[in-house]
């Protein structure tokens, strides 16, 4: 019955959360890139407020509808700070990761497409994430002032080439720049990872005089023994 | 019948494209390195031509002579775009793969082998279509002005390595870097996952005695049990 | 017998070499990063020497109750080092991978789980020392001169990422970079490593269907020809 | 007959081509670290000509012993380039690889083990290699005048971290930069590996319920069939 009513608020939440999410990236974006005045500054606060109100309800239900309460606070500590921080806002737009998984659902059963679907998606969201993060960190009195230059630095970043043509140099700005760095890490694990199991079976397939055993031959067997155990049993005497 | 006209084509432009590729490298790297004025210029400008119109004659015909025009339309929206787009001219010099994979092909079947082969070769492509790509980007009050700089500034990103004694500041520079850094992350997945297939298979072939059942092993039971079943035919009182 | 002495010495100084390993991170910490004067240099210095004779007491002991004194020896070159050298001090708070160790006992036996949690606390560990030892030797006369500094330096290290922003110019200071950076390899190592054995795992469990023979099955295999061989045993007339 | 005069030759030049390679790292070391005058000069000049000449002498050796000397010249171009080349003169100290070599076939025939050794060991030789050669490039008006330099220059490169405090300019000094940049790609690529092939394994073993089939265990069950046919052999009646 608990399953029932998060599968149902999952459902009724997905479109909305969504576009909320959409609504805050751009006012976000708006309000950190353009540096507005005015009325477009007071509409972006309100989208921000109204955005972040959203996900609190979000919050708030969720732990409100499932069974064991205890155990879903502890375990999504980092929703909670996402909602009550505001130096954690940029993370909101994990929501997207939602709408990959929705997409990558659609996309057949296979592990490896999905891994690369995530990754490409992920990295892209990270950098724009962190760049936009970065920017406001550090564009006043920082060592990153521009838009462009924040998305280069991220991706100079998360690939771990680090050239030093750009670094931050506010608390914040390092902050942001740990999280890449812990990305690019990851992402070059998940790259090398997916190629080396794909080599590894394609060499495996190439080899198929010496391939494992399969379960489906040893069901032959089976098969063959079971034959032979009725030959058998047709030998002995009608006593 | 349409797998076969595609095949026919493809044999019959296989070496016109390899040296419109070659006179397209020469023409463009004419351009970029030396900057020529009057006939040498003109001589480059016509071959420059010249080469994109049979990259676009082979684009058109592949597209008129495949079975399901819509998709392949769909599925080569990147050849597409070389032909159309100035800015990826450079990879037009990405036909060289197709060289390499012909040379891969009289290799045997080594799958690691042929790894090993399209790495070195796409690196190597990589590194000098970036090198000239970026140096086109940023000659012109850019931070790369020599030949010698761009390549080796490719090479210093596409290791990750990342000195940042030179790095890209116009958008088209870093685009290019972009691209080489993806390259860079590709480039150590292939490698490691290339070794990690190699020792897995090393290290199990080292320990025969607790090695996967094989195939080969199970066909062999078969046969044994299959010996055994007409021995208990034999044994059936001929009635 | 011997081991059972060891054993009891372990349990015996698991806290108060915890506590002792804590005392001296908290000295070690306060004389590098608030350079104290007066009475708080005086405690400093007396809890770092009171520590120091702990370890060491704990080096002899431990070389006194082994059974092979000189393997024992030989194989805790390094421990023998980290007591004498005062250079290689910081490594004193290496303690704490025992720690970590004791943590990882208590969360169930998973081995990737494992990894995971010694790789994240190792890494988070090396920082730590890598910063506070780079900070006590740069700090006069070197590049890099806050402690914020020096942990940023670490992670930009640790990662491979490199930007070069702050680098190391005593000869104390890189040997601790070189440390980090071999750090780095290895942490690049074993996400990676991590992530494949369960992206080859997951791959291997979808194709069910071409799942290798698994020893239960073998035994099953085995079972039916036990039961046959009774049948047979059967037929024999009673002689 | 020709393999066993080469397997002779072996054993004949083991030593004096390992002296004359500690010689020669002397003698070059000292030429370009010290940069002597008067007699030392000579006596490193004169070192440096003799081991060349045993190398050389070497070269013409195998080359004149093989069975098939077109075929072994292919496929030792690189040893011809390193005897003739004055620039790849430092590459000469690969001959300490043999020495590794030999240490690695006295510890026991670990797979692991051995890529460990060799790993540790090609690593420390290359940073020495690549040190000395690039101060040698780079001293005279270059950007890399120390030998601590180099070194430390050495590992942040092989490394991939890349700080660019330092950065060879000159061709040659580039040219080193390369082959190492190409070792720190294959070094990370190859903890990597074994790292990745020592979970997987330890993954494997842990849940042993599912293990596969070993070809020891179907070798149990050939022995039991067979058990079982001379059963059904026994039962035939004995005409």
């Amino acid at each position: 019955m608990y399953g029932q009513r998060i599968q149902k608020w999952d459902r009724a939440v997905e479109w909305p959360l969504t576009i909320a999410a959409i609504l805050f990236l751009v006012a976000y974006a708006t309000q950190i890139v353009a540096r507005p005045d005015g009325v477009v500054a007071l509409v972006c606060e309100i989208v921000l407020i109204t955005t972040w109100a959203l996900f609190a309800v979000d919050y708030v239900t969720r732990l409100w509808i499932t069974e064991n309460r205890w155990r879903w606070f502890s375990r999504h500590l980092l929703d909670l700070a996402i909602v009550i921080l505001p130096m954690l806002r940029p993370l909101r737009l994990m929501r997207f990761l939602t709408v990959i998984a929705l997409i990558s659902r659609n996309t057949g059963n296979m592990l490896r497409g999905k891994v690369v679907l995530y990754t490409v998606g992920a990295t892209a969201l990270t950098v724009l994430i962190a760049g936009l993060a970065v920017l406001d960190a550090e564009q006043d009195g920082g060592a990153i002032t521009t838009f462009g230059d924040a998305i280069w630095w991220a991706f100079v970043t998360i690939t771990t080439v680090g050239y030093g043509d750009l670094s931050p140099v506010t608390a914040a700005g390092r902050a942001v720049a740990l999280g890449l760095m812990i990305g690019g890490i990851a992402l070059i694990g998940v790259v090398t990872a997916t190629l080396a199991s794909w080599i590894v079976e394609r060499v495996s397939d190439q080899s198929a005089s010496t391939a494992a055993a399969t379960e489906a031959q040893v069901e032959t067997l089976r098969g063959e023994i079971a034959e032979l155990k009725d030959l058998v049993r047709e030998l002995r005497p009608a006593s």
